[in-house]
């Protein structure tokens, strides 16, 4: 059937979203019986809302051509909120605008406006799942419609799928991972004999750390990461205060250099645990060797591990290919509206 | 509500079964809705059937007691076949007996049985998979029934999960694993000094190696486990014949010195790679870094590595917790039949 989508938010996760629309939509109805039309987008500045499809790659010319999507054929300075979606009649929400850990805005608003409307969510950005979650799962629930949000935890890394569907049955004790290809990225660097400032540089040149790389090397995107975790996989309710924090910015060359002499390598490690009927979780670096599961993770590579009863450890990493870290993350919110689709039963049987 | 089990094979994997849910049927009914109660087990001297339930203790007290689920109370000594099913009216049926390259039998004709009946299937066992999968999936397909197979594939590795959860609207290109524990952990013994032959005597001594490790040394098994990863995720419908196959009896000493001086470590790899329009799988020693993905893994360690477009490598490990492995493998059956009765809709909510 049509699964009709609109998207809050058009920088590099809703720009991606387009692109692969645009490669792969007829592969999509073919191999699942699903077809994808783009009914509505906003960014900042305005938006454009048609439920006879709108062209992804008329939509990344409008935003070159004038900055925003609003420059679409139809488009509308300003047209954003409840009226926004109300107009797209989408199935499925994209929420992939910049991520906000100080009122988790524009995204908390759009999330409740579409569950309210019946509509289906898939969450790119972290505010609304790190400050708010128990009230966003409460009126999931209440409203019985489905939040996904696998692209907020480390997109590529299947820590999610893997919970969900291989340790069903199983008891996780505890997560740890490195879940911010950023600081890895920098610690990496670091390692090479470049210094905090240079490594940095050479993420911002690689395209990996924003201009302002706060968030990652003060660890907030990974204490988002691993509380998202936690709160999916071990039943609690944390807020990001209450993970413990340290970044990598107290990291030494001369820690580093130690590190490499026992064979080991200092990572920043996020990490989850029970402590009784609560769980706690921090992110902090730490020393790993060389050929652990996550001590071997380079670059901008990520992965989770979970420690289970009775499977042991079950871990998946993930080293990227080639492609833009937003195509990449477009991909992980599509994989959410794919399964979506499945388990609502709005694929059909493929053609052929 | 009540899902009913019927269970052929009461060897490692049904006991590690009968133990799991004597353990915890409270807990998965608490956690996800569902009541699973055994409703039949045969072994090969016989069974018993009961849609009243079968007390787990008490099946595995009747094997310890007599060698056959039969002496169970209203046990029958030569109880077998669609007789079987038919009396224990399951929902879902488990084929867990020895995996038989030779005819897949007796579990070919218990799933076939099994599925003309109604009922959906969940194997342990691999032989009517790498024998007869074209013909075991359409007729799953005619008869609209489900036929899961997660614990074939290196039970607790969560592959099947990842391709079918995680990579879905993406493209796989390869596939290549450590997929069999017997391998790898003699392997890991000679790379410390160990001869074949005690590596072959250690591994038995674990627990982890068969009296006849045939099927482990010589690849039949990661052969089977690399068609069925293949099949089910590149499309292809492959047979154990098809897969190029060589085990590591030929592995010397010098080989694995040789390897060790380069930082590297020979492991057995099965592979599957697209070649055109066809599927090419194989299995052989290969030389891997030790702190590669898969080089790193030791011992009876396992991992599958899916190379992607766009998502890069996306990779899952395992290492074994003290549990057996019937414990293990029996887990992820559980796995299988609780995914089921997700997507079938027999789960309920959570009590509480």
């Amino acid at each position: 059937m049509e699964v009709r989508l609109a998207i809050s938010g058009f920088g590099n996760v809703g720009q991606g979203l387009a692109v692969l629309l645009g490669r792969h939509v007829g592969a999509y109805r073919r191999r699942y019986g699903v077809q994808l039309t783009l009914t509505g987008v906003v960014d900042r500045l305005g938006g454009v809302a048609d439920t006879s499809g709108l062209d992804p790659q008329g939509l990344l010319e409008a935003k070159r051509a004038r900055g925003t999507v609003a420059g679409y054929p139809g488009g509308e300075d300003g047209l954003k909120g409840r009226g926004f979606l109300e107009r797209s009649r989408a199935h499925v929400f994209v929420e992939a605008a910049s991520t906000n850990f100080v009122d988790a805005e524009p995204g908390w608003s759009y999330v409740r406006d579409a569950l309210e409307l019946g509509i289906d969510t898939v969450l790119a950005s972290k505010g609304a799942l790190a400050l708010h979650w128990s009230e966003l799962m409460n009126l999931a629930r209440r409203l019985d419609r489905t939040v996904l949000f696998s692209a907020t935890v480390g997109a590529p890394v299947p820590s999610l799928q893997i919970a969900e569907r291989a340790l069903i049955g199983a008891e996780i004790l505890d997560i740890e991972g490195i879940v911010n290809g950023t600081t890895n990225q920098i610690l990496t660097a670091m390692s090479r004999g470049l210094s905090y400032q240079e490594g940095v540089r050479q993420a911002q040149a690689l395209g990996i750390a924003e201009t302002d790389p706060t968030l990652d090397v003060d660890g907030w995107d990974a204490a988002a990461k691993i509380l998202i975790l936690a709160n999916a996989t071990l039943g609690s309710a944390l807020s990001l205060d209450d993970v413990r924090r340290e970044g990598i910015r107290g990291v030494t060359k001369a820690q580093l250099e130690d590190a490499a002499g026992r064979g080991e390598a200092i990572k920043l490690i996020a990490r989850a645990s029970r402590d009784g009927s609560d769980v706690v979780a921090s992110v902090k670096p730490e020393s790993r060797p060389v050929n652990d599961v996550l001590g071997r993770l380079s670059g901008d590579d990520m992965g989770v591990a979970f420690n289970t009863v009775p499977l042991g450890q079950v871990a998946s990493t993930v080293h990227p290919a080639g492609e833009s870290g937003g195509i990449s993350t477009a991909m992980t919110v599509l994989r959410d509206v794919l399964n979506l689709a499945r388990d609502r039963g709005w694929s059909q049987a493929p053609e052929g």
